[in-house]
């Protein structure tokens, strides 16, 4: 059930022009080395603008300025647009068929009799749902789905197979967790030498327009709430402990981790396999690049990193040797330092 | 169903002394700058005793030495105990009710007619039990759990939602496995160029009192035990290669990672996203700090670290470019010093 | 039901050679200093060679040149071959018995009508398998997996339990998927600073006799497919990002994380807890360190790492202090050498 729409739909969808044939019909997206008719594609990168003369696409989403009507040599048509990401993200939106659900409750599905499942939603075999938890409209829970006591799950949420929400968690509108999210695992908390258990007695609300990647752990609270902003994107194998709060926005990139009650601002990145200690700030803006470790608070707008590049071996070797050495290099350098500047005092006399 | 005590019943309950009204009822652990009444809350952290003078807790746990009784210009009531984190924890065990589970073998479980089931015990709908398989008395698995054949877990362990384990391991008592662990996944072994699966026969055994985080793996020995010892507490999303042995009372904290056969003494930590390498020990009480690379075997009571610190990118990218040179640097100034010596030599002639 | 063999059957199995008494009868392989007899254990590691005085095994896989014929101290039986960790491999395969399978569709397992199953296909309870998928012959479904719309899974494989495979994907023959391990969940794709969900309308193809690691997850691709290469084996917790391509035979520890569109060659090797980044190529045979990170593309066959080791965390506190200062370390070193320099020139004079 392919969805066509033409060029000029298309370019009316995204609030763009056309260049060309604004009629052709268009079904698909698809890579600018890859694509044929029936199909638009997209410059992003002006190291693929050398496809352009081979590319037997029907039309190509392009930035102002990389071409002009008055080009000839040029037959594509072409959709100019500011932000052709953006344009491709919004048309393979469009193309994509909605998946169809039964929008039914499964009779192979266990769901208390205190639940309320709201109208519209999808409750596939094998869920399992707590006492007195609320599903929204038109929210689907795929199978293997375990959703606790006293949930809340907003209207228009996905939750993939094999998603876990324990007691108590509340889920926003249109929020998707991917396959083997766990949301409400106790947080990683122990008293003394004989490690008693600090029960874990708060939630994890994960708020609107959240996506969370599959088997992303997000731990409940000690007491209070482990909070997900609005519209953040976390993605697969994340972890984030109890406590913490992640602002509107941000994004954390996978296996990264982030450990207890440290707090991210709005539209703060994280790289991929980034480590940030507990008990810290990271404010607004900021951006960690990869495999970094952050140890303490970090201002606004920051832009860090401590990640190293992989070298060849046998001189990284060497490196590794004289990196612990480096306080004693120090001392060279300073005592050399000081040497010549008595030389040179010794001299001048 | 909250659970009330007076101050001095959690005093008498924790080993402390009250200092103030010990008939104030108590149902409700609290931070300290939310506590209200009825509620308790701990100063555990010099920084927070701040927020004393505004507290609206009726009770604040406390170590010796915070309060005086004399101190008249401090009206709320204290509980006053050596440790007041430890106190902390215990308290909110006593008031946090305990979950109420049905005690029965759901109809919508699938046991093997071979599985003997203790009484007591809680089997909700979806759970898989196989062949020969024990589960001890009290013991709680939780919708979507699976357990292989010949398996054997221990009396009044919880298994959270879709936790994993294989055939013939071995769970003890009291053991909490969270959402999404896999026990006796095989270990990555192969041998040779063409990479022959080495059949992993070995199991895990998982002792008493242990905690593991959700999503956890925890491979089985190619022959022989992987062991996670009595005590130990793992954190979410760590891996536990093939025949690892975790010692008693060891902390292993999230996304850490420890290859094949080697083995952790007791009250070992590793914090998060440590990585240890095979065939190594690390012995009794040693600490690896956040990130760090264990490469070689480690002495009890060692405190070791490799982590780096962010720092602003641009000025990190010179560091990064610095560093595969610090062996020519290091020949710099060995170079200097011998410059500088036969001139010093020379001047004395 | 124990497998028997005669050494001599075993030596022929492996093409190796018996020296002592190729009659005597073997039923399980152990490590060297655990065996006893009707055992066979094996020499890899010279370290272990001490062990051969006292071993009850009834006999000892070797290298060639580790015993000779006429050594009449040593009284074991020996099968002498050219790859003992190889013949350790085929010989455990031989002596372990095959698990047994169903080979129905348990009536408590969620087929689509469309779906096909093959003849000899395991489903257990719980699984879920959706519209028009198609599973091999005596492929194993075990409890709890999840098998989306459209997909195709090979002949001969084993999806442990809670497996997801997401609507559209293909897996091999004799592939081997953990438990867990997420096939398909959406690639972490947005655009913009309102960050528009890009739809992730690929696949992942997961090609014959590959193994994957629990709670592994391989995202789906934005357009096109997510490849991991015939026999490619990946570890536990690692995350494969969409459109990346994983080589034929390359290997993949765990908590490594490859991030979008990268591509490895065939035989490449990543250590635990490597990170990769997006759009690069590493070359055949490549192999990368422990816990490094891969900026850029790495030619064929490179040795490569930046991992750090573990030190005393007072000196390494000293060596993070100084890590950051290290274009100015560099700039004192050059002033000094210029210095000196001047100086040796101003006294030739």
């Amino acid at each position: 059930m392919a969805i066509s729409k033409t060029l000029s739909d298309l370019a009316n969808h995204v609030g763009g022009k056309v260049i060309g044939d604004g009629s052709v019909v268009i079904h698909k997206v698809s890579a600018i080395d890859q694509a044929g008719p029936g199909e638009i594609s997209f410059l992003t990168n002006p190291r693929y603008q050398r496809f352009l003369p081979q590319c037997r696409a029907s039309a190509v989403i392009v930035a102002p300025g990389v071409v002009s009507q008055s080009d000839s040599s040029i037959t594509l048509n072409f959709l100019e647009t500011v932000d052709p990401y953006v344009a491709f993200a919004k048309i393979l939106q469009l193309l994509s068929p909605a998946p169809q659900y039964s929008r039914a409750i499964s009779a192979a599905a266990h769901v208390d009799s205190s639940a309320v499942i709201a109208k519209g939603a999808t409750i596939f075999p094998n869920v399992f749902i707590g006492a007195r938890t609320r599903i929204g409209r038109d929210t689907v829970l795929f199978p293997g789905v375990f959703i606790g006591d006293n949930v809340e799950i907003g209207a228009a949420s996905v939750l993939h197979p094999n998603v876990v929400v324990r007691d108590g968690c509340r889920v926003g509108e249109r929020v998707i967790l991917h396959a083997g999210v766990v949301i409400g695992s106790d947080g990683f908390g122990y008293a003394g030498a004989d490690r008693v258990k600090i029960p874990q007695v708060g939630i994890v609300v994960v708020e609107d327009d959240v996506e969370i990647g599959a088997n992303t752990t997000v731990d409940r609270a000690t007491l209070g709430q482990t909070v997900i902003g609005r519209g953040a994107k976390i993605d697969n194998l994340v972890q984030i402990a109890h406590n913490v709060v992640i602002g509107e926005h941000s994004v954390v990139a996978a296996q990264a981790g982030i450990a207890g009650s440290t707090r991210l601002g709005k539209n703060v990145t994280l790289a991929g396999q980034v480590g940030v200690v507990n008990h810290i700030q990271i404010g607004d803006g900021a951006t960690i690049g990869p495999q970094s470790g952050v140890g303490q608070s970090v201002p606004a707008g920051a832009l860090l990193s401590s990640g190293l590049t992989a070298a060849p071996h046998h001189e990284w070797l060497k490196v590794m040797v004289l990196l612990p050495q480096l306080p004693k290099l120090w001392s060279a350098v300073r005592s050399l330092e000081k040497q010549l500047a008595r030389m040179i005092t010794a001299g001048k006399k």
